[in-house]
C-alpha cells in the first residue's frame, strides 16, 4: 500500500475542487438543492462511475452509487454533501471521496468484495437552509416526516418545491426508506471536529458511540438594582448566582471522565455597567457516551443550581429537555475497524463522537461504524478546517482493510 | 413641629403634579430644555414666589429663587428638575420641593434666617438628552466646556440651539459660575437611591461622601470549539475564566466593609449553545467612599483576574479607567446636620452616597452637606419610586432645624 498517499492526494484535489461549488463568491456555502449542490453532486456522481458504479440520485436528491450485483447484501457507506455557512472543505465531503477513493483502488488492484457497496452522498445534514438537520439520512432510515414538506426557507420556496426543482419527487420521499434485511451495515469516515486525535499524536479514531446530549437553559432571576447604592449584603445578584453555577459545573465536568458540559450563552437583564443584574438566562449543553452518566450529571448539576439559588434567596427555573439518547457503534463492526487501523500501522485510539452524524440517523436501520481522521486544532464548520495528506492515506488505508475484512 | 405633614402632603401633591408634565403619554420622561421641563420649571417658579423669593433662570435654564439681601451670604440648596426616561417622580425633584417648601414655612412662621438662600433647580443633571451629565450645576460650578454646546440631541438640535429655545443664552453660559466668596455651602435633600436606610429603618441618613467610582470592562479570551467534541482538560473557555473572576470579586467586596463591586453585563463570542465560549468580556464597577480603598481593591481584582488567566492558559485585558475620585462632604455642615436630625427625634444614620449627584459638582465651589431620604425598597429611575408622607415630613423638619443651626 505504498501508493495510498497518490490515492490521498486525489481526495485532496476533489474536495479543492468541491469547494468551488459555493452559493457565495469567497467562501464556501453549499445547501440543499442549491445549483452549488447539484454542481457537488454531479462531480461525484463522475467519480462514482470512474469507479466503476452504477449511479442514481433517490427521492430526495441523495446520490447513490452501487458496486455489485443487485441480490448481494449491501454496506452502506456514506456521508454529506452540503455544508453550514463559511464552511471547510472536509466535513461530509471527505468521508464521501474517501469511500469512492477506497472503491477506486480496490478496481485499480483488481480486487473484489463478496458483497455490495453503496456510497451514499447526503444531500443535506447540516440542515442551513430549511432546518432539516439529517434531511438526507432520515429518508433512507425511513424517519423523515412528510409534514416536512412544506417548511419554507428564506425565500418562501418550501422543502417540496425545491426537492421538485432539486430533480427529485416529494410524493415517494415517505417511502425511499431502506429495507434493514438488505443491509449489511453502515460506515462512515469523517473528520474528528475535535482536537483528541491531534493530542494524541494519531491520525485516526475509532468511534465508539455517538454520545447523547441533553440541551437548554437555567434561568437565576434575583433584584435589579443601583450598582452604587445596594450594599453587597443586600445584594441578590442573579449574575453572582450565575457565576457560580458556571463554576461548579466546570469542576463536575472535569471531574468526571468523558463528561463535556458547556455553557456556552449568558443574557444578562438588564446588562447595563451600573445596574446589579436582576436575571441571567444561561445556555446549557451536556453530553456523555453514558445516557445514565449524562442524566446523573444532569440531576446533580440540577441539585447544585438549586442549593445555589436557595443559598442566594434567588430563583431559578431549570428550562432543560429530555436530550437525545446516545447511539452505539456496533461492535462487530467496530472490533473489525479497529483490526484494520492497526494492521494499517497506526495506534488503535477510541473516542466517542460528541458531535451528531448522518450515522445516527442510519443506526436505525442497520449497525454502524465510524472512522474519525485527525483535523489541525480540533477545528470544523470553519475556512481553516485543515487535514494532511499523510492522514488521509491512512484512513484510505484503514479503509480498504475494513473492507477487505468484512469479506 | 406638629404640622409637618401637612407641608410634606404638600410636597407630595406637588411631586404628583410635575410628574404630569412629560414628553410621553403614560409615563415621565422630562429631558433637559423641553416644553415639560419649561412647565416644571414654570410650577416651581410658582411656588418659589409664593414663598417670597426672587426668581430668575440663569444662562443654560435653571430655576434661581432667591431670599435673602443682595449683599448677604448665600446657602445655595438645590437637587434637579430633569428625569430619567419612565422615571420616578421624586429622583430630583423632592430635593428642590423639600427646599421651597421648608422657606415657605419659615415665612409662615414669620421666623427669618440671618443669610441668603438660593435654591437651585437645575434644568439638566440625568443628560438623557444630550448626554451631559450634571449640566445645570457644571455651569453653576463654572465647569462647563462651551464645546459641549455644538452636541447634537438624537433630532440633530444642538445644545446651543436648546438652550437659545428654552430662553437661556449660550453665550453666557461659560461665564455663569458662581463666585465661591458669596457663597456658605451647598445643600441637597435627595432620595437614598438605595435600600440602607430601610433596612436600618430609619427615615433620614446624613451623607459623609459621593463615593468615587471606576468603571471598565474586562477581556477574557480563549479558544471557541465544538461542545460536544473538546474534552473539559482540552478547553480554554473564556466564560469559566469570567466565571471564576466574577465569583471572586463578590468574595472581595463582600470581604471589605463599604465596598461595593458589579458585574453588570456580559457579553459572550460567539454565544451559541454548542459552541465553548472564546471570548467573554465583563464590564467593571467599583465604588468606595474612599479612593485608596478603592484603588486597593482595583488592584487586587487585576491581580486576580491576571491569576485565573495565567492559570487557564487564557489571555486577559484591563481596560478600566482611572474614575472619579471620592468627594467629601463639609464636615461642619455635616455636623450640624446630623444634629439637626438628632434633634428631630431620629437615629443618625450616616452612609456614604455611591450614586453621584449635583452636589459633587457644587464641591468644587462651596463645601456641600446632604440628607438621604428613604425611598421603597431602593428603588429609583423607575415609576415605583416612593416615598412615604412621614419620611418626607421627617425631611422637612430636619431641613428647617439645620437652616437656623446654621444661622
Amino acid at each position: 500500500m505504498t501508493d495510498s498517499i497518490s490515492y490521498a492526494a486525489v481526495v485532496l484535489e476533489r474536495c479543492d475542487l468541491l469547494a468551488g461549488f459555493s452559493e457565495e463568491d469567497g467562501r464556501l456555502t453549499r445547501r440543499f438543492a442549491t445549483p452549488a449542490l447539484g454542481a457537488a453532486s454531479d462531480a461525484v456522481r463522475g467519480w462514482m462511475e470512474s469507479a466503476g458504479m452504477t449511479v442514481r440520485r433517490d427521492a430526495i436528491g441523495n446520490l447513490v452509487g452501487r458496486l455489485g450485483d443487485p441480490d448481494q447484501r449491501t454496506l452502506l457507506i456514506g456521508s454529506h454533501l452540503d455544508t453550514v455557512r463559511d464552511a471547510g472543505r472536509y466535513d461530509g465531503i471527505l468521508g464521501v471521496l474517501v469511500a469512492v477513493t477506497c472503491l477506486e483502488r480496490l478496481r485499480d488492484e483488481r480486487r473484489s468484495l463478496p458483497y455490495a457497496v453503496e456510497v451514499l452522498a447526503f444531500a443535506d445534514e447540516e440542515g442551513v437552509r430549511f432546518g432539516t438537520g439529517y434531511l438526507g439520512s432520515s429518508v433512507v432510515a425511513g424517519r423523515f416526516d412528510p409534514a416536512g414538506l412544506a417548511l419554507p426557507d428564506s425565500d418562501g420556496t418550501t422543502l417540496a418545491d425545491a426537492v421538485r426543482a432539486f430533480g427529485g419527487d416529494p410524493a415517494a420521499v415517505a417511502d425511499a426508506r431502506r429495507d434493514p434485511a438488505d443491509l449489511i451495515g453502515y460506515y462512515e469516515v469523517h473528520i474528528e471536529q475535535g482536537p483528541v486525535l491531534e493530542a494524541e499524536g494519531v491520525p485516526l479514531g475509532v468511534v465508539t458511540a455517538i454520545s447523547g446530549q441533553t440541551g437548554g437553559r437555567i434561568v437565576f432571576a434575583g433584584e435589579a438594582g443601583h450598582a452604587g447604592t445596594v450594599p453587597m449584603r443586600l445584594r441578590r445578584d442573579a449574575l453572582c448566582a450565575a457565576a457560580e453555577f458556571v463554576t461548579a459545573l466546570e469542576a463536575m465536568a472535569r471531574d468526571q471522565d468523558g463528561v463535556v458540559a458547556t455553557v456556552g450563552n449568558v443574557d444578562v437583564e438588564p446588562g447595563a455597567r451600573n445596574v446589579i443584574p436582576g436575571r441571567v438566562v444561561l445556555s446549557l449543553d451536556v453530553r456523555h457516551p453514558s445516557d445514565s452518566v449524562r442524566e446523573s450529571v444532569l440531576a446533580r448539576l440540577r441539585e447544585r443550581a438549586d442549593a445555589i439559588a436557595s443559598a442566594r434567596d434567588v430563583e431559578f427555573e431549570w428550562r432543560v429537555g429530555k436530550g437525545t439518547r446516545t447511539v452505539a457503534t456496533s461492535s462487530a463492526l467496530t472490533e473489525l475497524l479497529a483490526e484494520a487501523v492497526a494492521a494499517s500501522g497506526h495506534s488503535v485510539v477510541r473516542l466517542p463522537s460528541g458531535a451528531g452524524h448522518d450515522a445516527a440517523m442510519v443506526s436505525t436501520i442497520a449497525p454502524i461504524a465510524m472512522l474519525f481522521v485527525r483535523c489541525a486544532g480540533g477545528i470544523s464548520h470553519n475556512p481553516d478546517e485543515s487535514v494532511t495528506v499523510d492522514d488521509v492515506a491512512a484512513a484510505i488505508d484503514a479503509t480498504t482493510r475494513f473492507l477487505e475484512l468484512l469479506g
